[in-house]
């Protein structure tokens, strides 16, 4: 028996620089709008299964494993195109994302802004926590 | 005497999560079209000059040092808003793009997508390197 051939998207994932952690920024975007979400990580089997299904998945640094955007809020995200940049070491999700992107019930996560030297927060939560991730 | 109090702008550079590495990612959005053009890094150097000049700095980690974007081929981003996410821990600058951002001469950097387990190529240089970098 032959080992079996890397499957498309394992060969996308070959072409990917991964960091010393095994990590590469993933930036999502609405595809529609333009708007930039949020900023997260991916591993390979997090880029693969994202290509495999169609559903961005990312790597969770603070828990260690794959996070599959969406699993406990059902906020999902919905990938349109995916893309990445001239060095290979970045990743563009085009997404169409499904309610908020943001933990803190914000449509996206850049809601910081620096302005005249002082820091303003330029939008406010759609839905709250509790109705993101509290009893259903 | 008193020492001198932080600027506005370094107290801004003081909310930022930057890594074991000192530095923070930092996306570049057109921020009229928004189109994303390129992901860099910055130090907190990068962020205050970035701030105070109104021009976008980055880190250059090959070269390991401040990188004034476009200082050698004029491609400059003037700032239009700086932002920052919820974690602190990732930049989003809208700029205003002088000609192309990336180094190959596209318009941005995320020029591969991954369709159907295949690498395409989506756009091309509107510029040769030449002209970017070349003799002048």
């Amino acid at each position: 028996m032959t080992a079996a051939q890397p499957t498309g998207n394992e060969q996308i994932a070959d072409k990917l620089k991964f960091n010393e952690k095994g990590l590469i920024p993933a930036i999502a975007q609405q595809h529609d709008s333009g708007e930039i979400l949020m900023m997260a990580w991916m591993n390979r089997d997090a880029v693969i299964e994202t290509l495999d299904t169609g559903r961005v998945c990312y790597f969770s640094r603070s828990r260690g494993k794959l996070w599959r955007k969406g699993e406990s809020s059902g906020q999902i995200q919905n990938l349109v195109d995916f893309r990445y940049d001239c060095d290979q070491d970045c990743v563009l999700v085009q997404v169409d994302q499904i309610g908020v992107a943001c933990h803190t019930g914000r449509r996206n996560c850049f809601y910081f802004a620096a302005r005249d030297g002082k820091e303003v927060v330029i939008s406010q939560p759609e839905v709250s926590t509790e109705e993101l991730y509290g009893k259903k």
